[in-house]
């Protein structure tokens, strides 16, 4: 089964249209996308956070309207949607999770979800779990042989090496790359698909992979 | 001297009245940027990338107010904030380089961004560099022993290893942290300030600072 999680990122940033259509599905929000979640007529099987950036008045139509909120303290070994995700995991052990809310506002927060995936507790689910915004897909390998399949509405292909990596190979993307290794991160922006299916691989490290689009400069 | 330089990020993260407060100052203007800075009434030493966001009208623009433009196509080996940071250092080998406009958008460019520093053509750079959008301000670091001075009107205090690090060692933080070695990058968030200056330490590796502070959520 796939879990969603909305997490308390900008607004602006969250597909509502793709979040809406997913009403049927299994839902966790975490910390102030729990309101958001409400406003749009999803009810969350749970919520999870401390919800320091949820007031007293929202809180209270949370709490009308959830059988279960789980509340931590804001000063807690975890961030607010570690614990979304470690509680996707153990409650559901989806084969999909995609993390909606992620992306925006606080760049230490952005780079904390961005990290996740990589992290002992999550690991082994690092290859289900995605993060969505407006104009972006991120996912996650670990070394290997792969075919991504270009998203309907991206425009382009990035791969970027979150820790050292070994031998990656773009084969058949726009612009290729041949058995590439690097001890620093590096996004290689701005590739693009040749056709729908392209292929890539490497020999060690984590890849994550983001489709994207311009989006309408704000 | 500072150089500035303006990417063509989105016009909401960037904090338009410091831009506007260092008009005197040398700015370098990538890509949509130079439309942006024209716009608040600075004229940008050069104007370097690919416009491909920029208008044929705003172009016209441009090239009626600049007396230089460095255009580069579309398919190049660096990215335009890369060629804007690259012409910066040649030039003027400043002593600090201020990135605004370099956040939001699509995620690939964000990163590359973020990971610039650490590549060997700006590694002489990295404690010069800085990117600052409204709510967050990254700062680089190489090993050593260091003194972190609280910037006015932050909140929070992020250090994230980039790269693979040792011995991170937060000394006189909220949350303090003791000899903490990882292979993988993670993202220390929320951590704040104890007084105005605070200390850190670690032997290898990259490690970024981030003062960043929530701002409203839209």
């Amino acid at each position: 089964m796939r879990v969603n999680l909305l997490v308390g990122g900008p607004q602006s940033l969250i597909p509502v249209d793709q979040v809406k259509s997913r009403q049927a599905e299994t839902w966790i929000a975490v910390d102030h996308g729990t309101t958001l979640l409400l406003k749009w007529g999803i009810k969350p099987a749970v919520a999870i956070g401390d919800f320091d950036s949820t007031s007293a008045a929202e809180m209270k139509i949370v709490k009308d309207q959830l059988a279960e909120i789980e509340l931590f303290p804001p000063a807690k070994d975890f961030t607010d949607t570690q614990l979304g995700v470690k509680l996707a995991i153990e409650r559901y052990q989806p084969t999909q999770i995609d993390i909606f809310g992620a992306t925006g506002g606080r760049l230490d927060h952005l780079l904390a979800n961005l990290f996740l995936p990589l992290q002992s507790a999550y690991q082994d689910y690092l290859d289900r779990i995605r993060l969505i915004d407006r104009g972006n897909t991120v996912t996650y390998y670990r070394p290997g042989k792969y075919a991504v399949t270009k998203e309907a509405g991206m425009k382009y292909l990035a791969f970027v090496n979150l820790t050292p990596v070994t031998h990656l190979t773009l084969t058949d993307e726009k612009y290729p790359l041949q058995d590439w290794s690097s001890t620093i991160p590096i996004s290689w922006t701005s590739n693009e698909f040749v056709g729908t299916v392209n292929h890539f691989s490497f020999a060690s490290g984590v890849v994550a992979v983001i489709q994207c689009r311009d989006l309408p400069l704000q």
